[in-house]
């Protein structure tokens, strides 16, 4: 381990949801002070715009067809920027800490002995449950709220989500990162013994004024699945929220929810561009 | 109901955990245009800074001793605001709609037809931790987190939290509000199964200059709660955090973790002022 002092510095920073205006204060100060700005696939580009001029700006996220930047890749450009004397921003979507591996690189600038500092953001889970009119907890439907990758578990050394535990883990489960696997999920919990009539909310592009919501019920998404030619196909980035707490949407669906056609609908609709609209 | 159209509006806003600089964009921008702030115990006074001179400032949160102000009383007073043409800015602590009663608010406001916004805030469950060094999923260590109440479920519809399900309800626990029941929880999740050697983290004022991290384990917490004659005392606000990741706070505590005293010292000790210190 390299202890050696180093002026620069890494900030790991969640870039919250998609609206741009759930920034954190922290956040806009910390990217305005960096030379470097590190970003993901979900981080609203226009959150770029608090860098200074003259920044450079590295995207390290998907492009269509292509994989992600490893993980191991992303530390060293991190360290060494860092080493380097520089100031970096490491923009991930959300919060960094909830799936959103600033664990593992915290880890990798710790054992290089690089100042760094975590500046936690707006969950995703949360926040496109809010626009959705969605309360994760409620004193009469929920007091407890679990979040849970929908990711399959093929590149992590944990064994895959265990259903049969994870269906009754809380009253309210948000399942990230789900858009391939949610009908699968919804068959495993209702196989679990959670009623097939519990509501579900599927929220695509949270946040976003082109934001899409359905609701339905863990059965009718399996049978919408069954009923489709090679299951459904729902396009990421998406995440569910299941629970009695979804009953509450239509009534609180404050941002102008568009339902997305894409599930019960004979043709993918285009998103829907919403405007603020007060009830 | 009254559809009767107002020019008022109510937003209910996350306050976040504590650091006002972790406050979103959005948040002030919305306390900047309300004419009153209707505000908790939890939320940082550095907050209320945001609001334009001539705002009226209503504080509804405990006072040592007092019950903070009822639910009902709370509505009353957003709406009656709001239909006396007032933008009204209602903040809490953390995130309105994860232990923030908002989605009971925001009912009330649809029921008489008052506009509102929720802007979702920082949780002070995530923010805690990555201010404790924690995070809360890591691909080696955890792949889901439930956020659970530690208040006793005595003025809820609910039944209280049964923690025999809820031990195993993710491989990370973010246990809210329990300084008063940290020790019975602990004892309870010992005798559903989970590895008494469980490492759990109890963070006192998350994100303040003087939050306080105590780490330890499930077996060793029960028992200094048997040593204390009447059991420990923690005094709130506390949150604490039960699982794996929580052995990565020591190596990942960048914010200058102090340990508080008051679990294993003879005395409780003041809180201690931390400055940000980097590795």
């Amino acid at each position: 381990m390299n202890n050696a002092r180093t002026t620069g510095k890494v900030y790991l920073i969640g870039a919250g949801p998609g609206d741009p205006k759930l920034l954190t204060l922290r956040a806009a100060e910390a990217i305005e002070e960096s030379d470097v700005i590190v970003y993901d696939h979900l981080v609203n580009p226009e959150v770029l715009a608090h860098s200074r001029r003259g920044a450079e700006l590295i995207y390290v996220g998907k492009r269509a067809g292509e994989p992600s930047s490893s993980q191991s890749r992303i530390n060293r450009l991190l360290i060494s920027c860092a080493q380097d004397g520089q100031i970096v921003a490491r923009l991930k979507g959300g919060d960094p800490f909830v799936f959103g591996r600033g664990g593992e690189e915290a880890e990798a600038l710790a054992d290089s002995a690089v100042a760094f500092e975590v500046i936690p953001g707006v969950s995703s889970g949360i926040a496109a449950a809010a626009y959705a009119g969605i309360p994760l907890t409620h004193r009469d439907y929920s007091s407890s709220v679990a979040f849970i990758t929908g990711h399959d578990a093929a590149h992590t050394k944990r064994p895959a989500v265990d259903w049969s535990i994870t269906a009754h883990a809380a009253d309210t489960l948000v399942i990230f990162m789900c858009a391939q696997t949610i009908a699968r999920i919804a068959r495993e919990i209702i196989a679990s013994g959670r009623p097939p009539a519990t509501p579900i909310a599927i929220i695509r592009w949270g946040t976003y004024q082109h934001q899409e919501v359905c609701t339905t019920t863990l059965e009718d998404l399996v049978a919408a699945d069954q009923a489709h030619a090679g299951g459904l196909t729902i396009d990421p980035p998406a995440i569910a929220v299941i629970g009695d707490v979804v009953r509450l949407a239509d009534k609180l669906a404050w941002f102008g929810a568009s339902q997305f056609e894409q599930l019960f609908g004979a043709t993918a609709a285009p998103p829907i561009s919403n405007q603020l609209e007060f009830v």
